[in-house]
Parts: C-alpha cells; sequence; structure tokens
C-alpha cells in the first residue's frame, strides 16, 4: 500500500472552503483505501490530509481523473501552500476501505 | 471527531517487532473509525500511525482497555520514542469505519 501525510495551508480565512471542496471532491477512487480530510485545532489555516491508495500508481492515475483535477482547479485559488509531505508504506490497521476497482 | 498523527521510533532493527504487536492489537476498539499502521520508507526504524476517533474521550479510553494496556507493555522495549504528534479534528473524507458502540 502507499500512504500520504500532508499539511496544507488555506489562504487566510479561506479553510473552510477548501475542506469544502476537498469533501465534495472525495470519493470511492480506483484505488483509494482510506481519504480523511481534517482541521489543525492548534493552526487556523492548516488542513491535514491522510491518504492510502493500493499503490502509488493508483495515487498518480487519481490525480489525472476529471473530477480530480476540476477539484484541483476549484481549490488552487484558497491553497497558500504545502508544508509538510511524506509518503508512508501503510501495512494494515483498521477502517481501510475495499479498493474500487478499474 | 479526533484525530491523531504520530511518528514512532523503534529500536534499531525492532520496526516489524514493534508493528507486529500494533498490527495484532488494532481492532473495532469503541469509538475507533480508523487507526492506519505505515512504515515510513525514507527513515528506516519510523512508524507513522494515523488515528480517527468519534472523540477524544474514546481514544483516552481506549488507553484504559486491557487488550490495549497489553499491547503496550508488549511494545514498550521495542520502541526508541515518539517523534512527532498532532491532534487534529477531521470533518470527513472516505474509508472511516462505522464506530463500534460499547
Amino acid at each position: 500500500m502507499y500512504g500520504l501525510i500532508g499539511k496544507m495551508r488555506a489562504a487566510r480565512g479561506q479553510r473552510d472552503a477548501v475542506m469544502d471542496v476537498l469533501r465534495a471532491s472525495t470519493g470511492a477512487l480506483p484505488g483509494c483505501l482510506s481519504y480523511i480530510i481534517a482541521r489543525d485545532p492548534a493552526d487556523a489555516d492548516a488542513i491535514w490530509v491522510t491518504e492510502v491508495w493500493t499503490d502509488a500508481e493508483s495515487h498518480k492515475a487519481s490525480l489525472q481523473l476529471p473530477e480530480v483535477q476540476a477539484a484541483i482547479a476549484k481549490a488552487r485559488p484558497f491553497i497558500a501552500g504545502f508544508e509538510f509531505q511524506v509518503e508512508t508504506h501503510p501495512v494494515g490497521g483498521f477502517g481501510l476501505a475495499d479498493a474500487k476497482t478499474g
């Protein structure tokens, strides 16, 4: 499995707008096992996104999907930057969805 | 919802041992919506754990469960330290399990 843990910074006061876009565009994408969007309670403009995919290729392919491209275009004006990102290799746990194939 | 993102460091060469304990003790704990264990591919002793709970109280209560206490006792000798931990407030996404009540 392939994972990402990232911290995104919204433009001042635009965190809810960014999160709304992320939530609206998050669904059962092919190969996606988990995609969780969270506020940082100690940092008013920060958003944490944690992702698990079947493999790195599924994640990369998702970025080309029309609905994901549309979400990126919609959110971009409200995003100030990306502050932290780490790749992980998830091995298991609880709460991973079944992957949608194709 | 209440979330945690943490990076744990295993004693040199003991990462698999720690992950085995974490995986064996991870199940449908009350209030747990997601608990994912991952290797850091760039750091041979590092483990990332991302968690989502219905609320902070569920997480706190889980630490008192006999099976969790047993896992902590079993893993402790193989853990060198905790390097990073952030609390989050998850708002949604994909792959959150249904909470087991009680």
